[in-house]
């Protein structure tokens, strides 16, 4: 899934680029649009009584973005086994096809006290959506 | 009183000066540590059941501030009828007492669902505590 | 003009909606795609040598918005006089068309070393396409 | 070098923890801090014409954080060649002294158009200075 977003006046910073934690904020943006698009919105994911906490971070910067640039961010399960999920993503400069990022979150499914679960348990239909698009994957 | 504070680096915008919008997050550090500093801890208010959501904002930019930029804030209750509550701000640069920013928020106070409670009637201490500070003010 | 934009999820708060900081960034973005629809994109009229920093904001919050609400945000010019600007906006829940926030933001403008002009003076077309937006507005 | 910092309430998201991404921005902040008490403050270094973005980001989030959560973030230089610079971030709880977060980021240095220098080349005591704190940490 291809997610696109330009950037804002006030996410770059006094070097005139995009502030490198907020990119960290576009993959989150284009997680919950993948989320969505595959029926799992998280909105729903939280009434249902689940969250989906961040475990790690990894973000590789290649070229800096600046106001007014248009990227599109490709996200991808890259795993997921029921209790761990790893998410991959790509953003690259629409203009140039440059790459701007290339990172990965890894995250966990907790109950609302934030206590670890396993999806395969607790929620099938979840579990079996994320199974689905992570096959698709490797495939 | 006076809140404290230095400009940090992802705060600075393209123009290299703190971008307009931090200054409303400022202005919630230092009101925190006023309610702090007058014995009423926000995370103790919500504790109790209560929150102070900004009914308005109002702010005035008369000078930049740039990364390292040292700020003090100083906090004011300018009203507080037990319904609605008025604060004010001045920020000035500590280095040459320069007028940064002049600002004024307007709260009121809910219960967790986000009614509109009468704070004389729930809760007399935080009530009278606030009364006293606006009443400090006015003299 | 309208702006239409959805809330990502860490523009929310500790009180599940979205922080008051972040409607002032809500105000830019759609300034920022007013200026563009226009003709005058805000990256030209840096490149050009001039700037638009804001000198007010006066923000009514009417409204909490949550995660995935979606708003429309009106633009519009409110007075203009080739030195001083001042820009309306309303923000509405798109399902409902309830009214979230309604702001004003004043602005002046000036060349690269933050020293204001005349626009009218500097810089005759943007100075014209301003002029042309106020009185349609006024009409 | 440690820094302390205590969470603000617009650092917490919908789930009322630190939302991940601003721990990049404490990492920020506490790198600068460091760089401050070595005698290199990033003001200086972009004075002289240098600038060090980040390459990389690797963030494990072990504990959430909520607001008023006063942390400690211990910095340390990690790796320096006089090209490239690794830092390591670890973030404690004060009051228990957990780990809240695990880090590390990756920097290059490079002149004012964002080319990558040698900093043994270009600048002699920005250099040394670096090498002497990691230095420290090897032995």
């Amino acid at each position: 899934m291809i997610y696109k977003r330009s950037v804002n006046y006030y996410e770059t910073d006094g070097m005139r680029i995009v502030h490198h934690s907020n990119y960290i904020r576009y993959l989150e943006e284009a997680r919950c649009a993948f989320l969505k698009q595959i029926g799992l919105p998280y909105d729903k994911i939280e009434e249902m009584g689940f969250m989906i906490p961040v475990l790690e971070v990894n973000c590789k910067y290649k070229m800096p973005a600046k106001f007014g640039t248009v990227m599109n961010i490709e996200v991808k399960i890259k795993q997921f086994d029921g209790i761990k999920l790893t998410i991959g993503y790509i953003v690259t400069e629409e203009k140039t096809n440059n790459r701007i990022v290339q990172a990965e979150t890894k995250h966990c499914f907790t109950n609302q006290n934030m206590k670890p679960i396993s999806l395969k348990k607790e929620n099938r239909e979840i579990y079996e959506t994320l199974l689905k698009y992570q096959e698709q994957v490797e495939k």
